[in-house]
């Protein structure tokens, strides 16, 4: 009788098979569309060849192209047809290393850099290989054997060295094999979009003073229509880079004069400001207090806080007075020093302290770049001292912030991430069991679906991360609500409770937008660059059709300027057409053309910048209309 | 015949006198009041004696208590007379020097710490002296006579030894004499009023290798109502103090983590945005573009602007990546940076850049004081490029634009200070006279009184100081408006004019109220406190009668909340009275206690932080009158 072992799928259902079936077997008794789709397995957590044989009862899961892991899998794989076409091109080329990236995969190799045709070449010789569908198996071999099959190699020699198993994977395919951890594919089929993008120099393990190679770039899909939508999402970023709309728009430089400092132009600080002005508004309503304190802290500060620690490379210091002092790279430990200015006491608390404060941090020159990786810049950060009984009903209400901010404000869809304690952490295991049992009640609660971080944490406190995904699909970690109850003990912040004892409260940081500066990046390209009216710099730009009507337009610009929306007039020597023309590259949202028939009207005539015409309208109920705009923040240009 | 000179005063006429008058004999001619109050002398434009002969045509100037030299004679003999009654009282103390300095003066002596008994004894014995009324003279002895003299005196030896002329000048009133330049004031009864201040130590010529002294510091005045006078204001000045009233009213607070960077609590935050949100409404209105630059710049920029050289030692500087950079000291250098990034015509002059910067200035940590000398600071400044045709009406709208800040909204006197081109000046000769020449027609034009100060412009322009006088007649250096026909030059940073040619506009540099922070400090002790309802951190306070009251109370805060006004509701188990006096203490403008009689009427009864009944009044129109109040920035509280 054959012995029978049980498979549990990740919908928690169980089924019998026989003892020794490979994954690809189970894939095929579930569906067709699985055993082509699938990529990989997983079994017990372990990602493995779908050929592998399951002798015993295990917990699988397939991972197909949808799977983050599976994406991996089939970039790693293509990284393998890449080499694959390289060497049976150019059989003396030696191969080093072929990882998949986050968008695809490259593989290093040593020879002479490639010209355009080669790279062409490459491409397809790939298809070749894909066309052949050729078997992907593993094998495992001796070191020993392993060194002398790729005895004429010296990088895969070095690693070889450096394993400490005595039994290694090869990875074969058609003529060629790979030294490889794996897991692959089954059969190189499975590919059918393939494409190299580029080559560039690296180092040998990115060492300049080691060999320099040629790093071959590739992106790779299982079906041809995907990589089509990838090259127009690649043509569609581009031209939504925020560094070409920001010289376009006139938002914002960056200059060597002060790497990571980003200079905003008028048109930018309104961007900035109103951005700001969203959550000072919130404030208001939501009881927070905002504050000021100071930019360089002594040495000390950050030796209490354990950032001296922990994060000293990334801070700027200097010297003052003969003390060592830094550029703050954080609001958190100024925050608490003013929480213990006063004597607090629980009717103090929630106390939701807020500032946008600037904070510098010391990044490499060489990773910065425009909006989204810069050195100066300001978070919209909040520290929350809640009592521990308080923490549910405060998650609850920063929950409603953030939903409401990227929900209602910026309709971006987001999904959350909750991040459990880690290994290494302080504080007692009571209280973390505590607060993470609240933050998934909570979340459940409120019906939010999450997915669960097992300790990934912060060594103080678990967190809920969010990320959002923009109108091209990308996803941006942004906001982050982190619970610390290590802060307030380092600096011994006390309130005094209901019996008059004194207690450390439990410390929440949050930020939302993350930092503005960032978050102005990531919406310039969401956006692209056609912002919403409340966040346009110009939100309404006047053009007269002829020299008569100069003066009404600048009648009506005067009009609106009085009436708080930000308006231009364009009263130089050029044509309507050109003018309206100017105004849309501008994406300025309302264009008004006037003439002798508005102006005996008192009327205009408005079209959007999608050069749509939206009517004609009282210059007060163009005015009205346009407030409501602002005020309700909408993304709808029709009046 | 006498010989004749001609005596020229102040006011232009000439009168004849004898040669070898005196000038005390002058006074006397004059007027009997003259000659009482007369103290010294300017005899072409050098202090003198009053006894002093004059020989030859002369221009003179008397100096009363009422002139600013008049009074550092009147303290300078004052520290003679505290000299004085030491060596009378204790014969072997040894003086060093004894100086006039802001507000009254010191004498530095060598002997043992006084006791409060002492001080009240060094005080009687004064008075004795200017009972006595003693004749103060001055007398010219060879410097080895001199010698002789001090010989038991080793400090006034060191000095001796050290004075070039062979021929010094040595004062004497009664038994006393002491080595001194002079001038004094003729004898020592037209001190009326004199108060020893108390004693600290000191070490002999500020050294700390040098003996340790005890310096005694006192006041004097020719009335005695002036003292009485000068100790109210004294005990005002105590009790405003911003350092106390800002525990007090919670604004703010300084730490040894980060002197000089003050940390500002929720309420000072509130003044704070208060004041730079007056300014953004005005930028709109003025047509002024805000923007942001970076904090830390290389050292490269600072070469360029000239800052390196004369102003290194003021900036704090750190090392990125091997390079030396600096905390920006000032905003202009990254203002012309940002002019400079595009290319600007002549229709975008003037054009007006303002930012609200955070600026650092390496203060000596001793120095630092409250919010009035800081390190860490916010101006209000502006950079404003204009064409030189244009120079005279942004002026004129600049010099609106600080009346409209002082007059109208603070309702503080000021006077103008034109300081004129220094010995050393970079630019023509032209550019300065036509600048000056603007410069005194606008102020003439405009009707402005001012004062002159010539020389005493930047080395790179003219300018205009504000000098504000405070409600207690203090006055400080506030707004100041710069020429500026350097830096763009050094920058090359240029427009293109109508003709097609590039020039270099001229900048004006600006700031009304200075830094957000002195300006703070100032306006708190001006208003000790008591806030104008726009600038109260908390403008309505909320009491209910009893707990029966109480939702009404939450139900009028909740609706001046909603509508834009600060409050809160004073809920806690503690009497009326302890509430309204607590409220007072807090300085909230508008204190309203509730109960059923307004619950049934749907009003309110107000009183203001004066304890003042200003009547019941609807809650709308409550609502409406307070909120006509911040929109007109009033100080009258009245409803």
């Amino acid at each position: 009788m054959v012995e029978k072992i049980k498979i549990t799928f990740p919908d928690n259902s169980v089924k019998e098979y026989n003892k020794g079936i490979t994954a690809l077997e189970i894939a095929s008794s579930i569906s067709h569309k699985l055993r082509k789709e699938a990529l990989a397995v997983k079994i017990n957590d372990k990602i493995k060849d779908l050929d592998t044989k399951i002798n015993e009862d295990s917990k699988i899961k397939f991972l197909t192209f949808e799977d983050e892991e599976g994406k991996q899998v089939f970039w790693h794989s293509s990284a393998h047809i890449l080499a694959e076409a390289i060497t049976s091109l150019w059989p003396e080329t030696k191969l080093t290393i072929g990882p998949a990236i986050k968008e695809g995969f490259y593989y290093d190799v040593d020879r002479e850099p490639f010209t355009e045709e080669e790279l062409k070449k490459i491409e397809e010789k790939a298809y070749d290989i894909i066309k052949k569908n050729e078997k992907v198996t593993r094998k495992e071999i001796p070191k020993e054997t392993a060194k002398e099959l790729f005895k004429d190699n010296p990088y895969k020699l070095e690693l070889l060295e450096e394993f400490e198993d005595d039994v290694v994977s090869v990875y074969y395919q058609g003529n060629f094999y790979d030294l490889c951890r794996g897991p692959h594919i089954p059969n190189t089929g499975l590919v059918k979009a393939f494409k190299v993008l580029k080559a560039s120099s690296a180092y040998w393990r990115g060492d300049q003073n080691n060999k320099q190679l040629q790093r071959v770039y590739g992106i790779s899909f299982p079906k041809k229509s995907m990589l089509e939508e990838w090259e127009k999402l690649q043509e569609e970023i581009k031209k939504r880079d925020h560094r070409k709309l920001g010289k376009e728009l006139d938002l914002f430089f960056t200059s060597d004069l002060s790497p990571g400092s980003p200079f905003f132009h008028p048109k930018g600080t309104i961007i900035y400001n109103e951005l700001i002005n969203l959550f000072r508004e919130e404030y208001k309503k939501r009881n927070y207090k905002e504050v000021i304190t100071p930019v360089i802290y002594n040495k000390k500060l950050w030796e209490i806080s354990g950032h001296w620690e922990a994060y000293r490379e990334n801070m700027f210091t200097l010297d003052v007075e003969g003390q060592t002092y830094a550029l703050k790279a954080m609001n958190c430990p100024g925050h608490v020093v003013l929480f213990k200015n006063k004597t607090r006491s629980y009717r103090d608390l929630p106390l939701r302290i807020a500032e946008f404060g600037i904070i510098h941090r010391n990044e490499l020159s060489g990773t910065l770049t425009g909006l989204t990786r810069v050195r100066k810049f300001v978070q919209d950060d909040a520290h929350i001292f809640v009592a521990e009984e308080q923490l549910f009903d405060e998650m609850k209400e920063l929950l409603d912030f953030v939903n409401y901010i990227y929900k209602d404000v910026f309709k971006m869809n987001f999904r959350l991430e909750l991040s459990t304690r880690p290994e290494k952490y302080i504080g007692d295991l009571e209280t973390w069991n505590k607060a993470e049992e609240t933050l998934k009640k909570l979340l459940d609660e409120l019906g939010y679906e999450y997915t669960i971080n097992e300790g990934d944490g912060a060594f103080y406190g678990p967190k809920i991360d969010l990320h959002v995904e923009d109108v091209l699909k990308r996803s941006w970690q942004l906001a982050t609500i982190q619970l610390d109850f290590n802060m307030p003990q380092r600096f011994d912040a006390t309130y005094e409770d209901k019996d008059g004892t004194r207690k450390h409260p439990i410390m929440i940081h949050r930020a939302i937008l993350g930092t503005i500066e960032r978050f102005m990046g990531i919406i310039i390209e969401h956006y692209a660059g056609k912002f919403p009216v409340w966040l346009s710099p110009e939100q309404v730009r006047v053009i007269p059709v002829n020299e008569n009507s100069k003066e009404y337009a600048e009648k009506v610009k005067e009009y609106l300027h009085k009436n708080n929306i930000r308006v231009e007039a364009s009263l130089k020597p050029e044509t309507v057409s050109y003018k309206v023309r100017e105004a849309q590259l501008q994406k300025v949202p309302y264009i008004i053309v006037v003439g002798d028939k508005e102006k005996e009207k008192n009327t205009v005539t408005v079209r959007s910048r999608e050069n749509k015409i939206l009517g004609e309208f009282k210059l007060e109920d163009f005015k009205n209309k346009v407030l409501e705009k602002i005020k309700t923040k909408t993304e709808i240009l029709d009046l």
